[in-house]
């Protein structure tokens, strides 16, 4: 394969067009024979591996446990919680029959019409109503609660406009189901969560997020309250990086889930629920990289380090080597996962843009004038800059990169973000400002019917009302109507 | 919940409500409101794990990496090779809507019939058909050879009797599937994940395994040939524990995936697939258990140790307490997981009872009197012996201990199966053997029918054709035909 066909789009002349090249280029995600859905390549796995395990840390850190509930969910389920059935009920894969037969009249395989299962069920949107159904018979008492569960799970929503990792009819995630004795705990886990999430995401994929609450038109189908971490991508865009919702009595009482408290009383349990997905790779790929490929935070990095050697022949590439594995060795002390690229068949200048494109964040050079004078090459994928420095340096500057690439990309991030952040005081400046991209500051007078107006003249959202933001009160830009703080508004993925 | 509720089924008595019963009371799974579906709860899902983890840091040594594909399959791909269809394509749960909608008549959902799918979606039961589609646009020469794939995923097969984690219409499992230049590498491939599955499962689930080769009537709907691990449960019959398929060219037919060799021919590629499933999770609670509980091995016990302190007042607890943190830290530095119950809600016998069911390899046990005299009450829960040691001991003994408990089980499951492994020459003995459960080695003459006659007749299958087996000839035990080696008989799970 030759460096021209791994090229992207340029991301000034078409920055869709440059995220799909670098999905596709950089072997993380592709589409596949079935509508929307994406298969996830060894190198995009490898980093939805390093995510998963992070969380997964967390999560147990945090007091959680995991556990596993059907994929089906029974039709009538999604009835039972009214909000619900209008969030998630509609778009959804329906399975109906539970037999294939040989087609008498021809090739190939029909469904068996014999076969027509009583109810019908629907692949899990979302888990809520199965795993609720299922706490009525693990919750007797206040004995038995907090109940704190997490799931690893495939979620399929029938998306009718797809991108990979973005948005995608199926896709992988995790939901943090939880029961408690009292509204004021569960309260406490929701924000607990979204502090799991926002610290997750800013320290380990370096994206600088906004958490807040959403606007009821925005609210997960069945919640109280939902909870988000909004990012700016690198294109003026928002997206939501994640979700954790306060959900009140609702799924209790719509499936009849009470317990006796301490004063043998029965009451209705409280409810949270939390999740991040596969979307969150879309964010990672966007937000850091550039036009010769991805960009990795060194935390997340299936490889910190590639080495390169640069050899004439046979023998000259011994001794390289040789040197290479006694720095690999050394580098995975400090807990670097190294990759060593000595294929022969390949060019350095193939193997440089390769692996600028796969986004390793260190990488390294050895060649036999290195060997002679005890250097080697140090060349730091966020910047593109390059250095010699002394071989018995390596490890102490490698240690000291990793910490430094991953500070860089967010700072980088976060200036982006402060660069693109404005705000605004008028409906005018507002319409003028938000196809510029970015997040708006401004005030709202609490509807909904002003929010609807805004999104349908400007297609902008109101992302979230924040809950670290400066609480000026002032007046609302479209109705003068007054507001107790500034929201975010933007165009979001 | 008093003691007698967590009372199993004697294992003599009813060996299979016994299984049951462990599973529920001992919180590893659950039925759930989907017909055939389980609930792993999480004690049972932290076990699964365990099991997980394991095995894929083996799949990972073994050069091997992740990554997903959908979870539905064109209705279409199902057809394409021809054994396959036979296999699976009938039992199978198939999406034929994408929306619902308010029923118009009446309370609830419907679905809507113009949501219909053109072509069908089969909820993948195993993934060759979507994968080699897949292969088919990754592999154009031999550069592109191996593909060595893992896939961790959910599956569905529509059983219509099902028990918890033997056999449910969905289960968890990894299936990995390789792609190959050569048929002796795919060959040495099957049979190299065939050793990681018995090594994983004699070493880490502490169970025996004879590794072999399926009848031709036993095979994997697609392979040509079917390696297996087999083992013998505690009431005699037979489980599949995992297999290794060696696929030949057949998925490569019919996806049509060729590639270009060194001499620039086209070829068709090679193929292995192997997987295991929640399935082990059945063998690991069936092997070792006993009517008081489960046993669990040390090297997957979500915990290995339990410590349960002995205390009539607060301030006798606070001591213990003390203590129990110090050897907790200690017993953490030798890589165990240690729970410490010391809810003072709970009597000790009642706990005693709890963490025997729920198979924690060592019980400790703290009082008043062993603070003073320096001691404390260690317990098995393989042999359910107990000796009081010096505190100061507690380290080596625990390290110690673990080992031996390992060992112990396993080779208690070896003595078990070599116990009721027998030899038979006559059809006669094989018929009164048979019902006594247990491994029967007898000849048998390579054919179809007499394995299908004796089915028939005895409700036995041939588990395997022994790798490792004697290869001394003799003569079919029915048709009195030539054989050239004896095969293992049993009935199975």
């Amino acid at each position: 394969m030759t460096k021209e066909i791994k090229e992207l789009t340029p991301k000034n002349v078409n920055s869709s067009q440059w995220y799909n090249d670098l999905v596709i280029k950089a072997d993380l995600a592709e589409n596949s024979a079935v509508r929307g859905c994406m298969i996830i390549k060894p190198y995009g796995y490898a980093i939805w591996e390093k995510i998963q395990r992070q969380l997964d840390d967390m999560f147990k850190e945090t007091g959680h446990v995991n556990a596993y509930f059907p994929l089906f969910i029974p039709k009538s389920f999604l009835s039972k919680e009214a909000d619900h059935i209008e969030g998630f009920a509609k778009e959804c894969a329906i399975v109906t029959h539970y037999r294939l037969k040989n087609n008498p009249t021809g090739k190939g395989l029909i469904v068996d019409s014999e076969a027509k299962l009583e109810e019908e069920l629907i692949i899990r949107p979302t888990s809520e109503t199965i795993i609720w159904n299922t706490y009525k018979n693990w919750i007797q008492s206040y004995r038995d609660l907090p109940i704190l569960v997490n799931q690893w799970a495939n979620v399929v929503r029938w998306e009718m406009r797809t991108r990979l990792f973005l948005r995608t009819a199926e896709f992988l995630w995790q939901e943090g189901h939880t029961a408690h004795a009292t509204k004021k705990e569960a309260v406490e886990e929701t924000l607990k969560m979204l502090n799991v999430y926002a610290n997750f995401v800013e320290q380990y994929m370096a994206i600088p997020v906004i958490k807040g609450i959403k606007t009821p038109g925005e609210r997960f189908a069945g919640a109280v309250d939902t909870y988000c971490i909004e990012a700016l991508m690198q294109d003026g865009k928002a997206l939501q990086a994640g979700t954790s919702h306060f959900l009140g009595q609702n799924f209790a009482k719509a499936f009849d889930v009470q317990f006796l408290n301490k004063e043998g009383k029965r009451k209705y349990v409280w409810a949270t629920s939390w999740g991040v997905s596969t979307r969150l790779m879309g964010a990672l790929i966007m937000m850091h990289s550039d036009d010769n490929g991805l960009i990795l935070p060194p935390k997340l990095a299936p490889y910190q380090v590639v080495i390169i050697p640069i050899f004439k022949d046979k023998m000259s590439l011994k001794n390289i080597d040789k040197k290479a594995t006694n720095i690999i060795n050394d580098l995975k002390n400090i807990g670097a996962n190294v990759k060593y690229d000595n294929n022969s068949n390949k060019k350095p200048g193939w193997k440089f843009a390769e692996y600028e494109l796969k986004g390793i964040p260190i990488r390294l050079t050895l060649g036999a004038r290195d060997l002679e004078n005890g250097t080697i090459e140090v060349a730091r994928r966020d910047t593109l800059t390059k250095e010699t420095i002394s071989v018995n340096n390596i490890v102490n500057c490698v240690k000291n990169l990793l910490k430094d690439i991953q500070q860089n990309i967010y700072q980088k991030a976060l200036d982006y973000r402060s660069t693109n952040t404005v705000y605004v005081d008028t409906y005018d400046e507002f319409k003028e400002k938000i196809e510029k991209g970015g997040f708006i500051m401004a005030h709202w007078d609490g509807t909904p019917k002003t929010e609807e107006q805004i999104k349908g003249e400007t297609k902008a959202t109101i992302r979230c009302i924040p809950l670290d933001g400066d609480m000026v009160p002032g007046i609302d830009m479209l109705t003068g109507m007054p507001s107790k703080q500034r929201v975010i508004f933007a165009k979001a993925y």
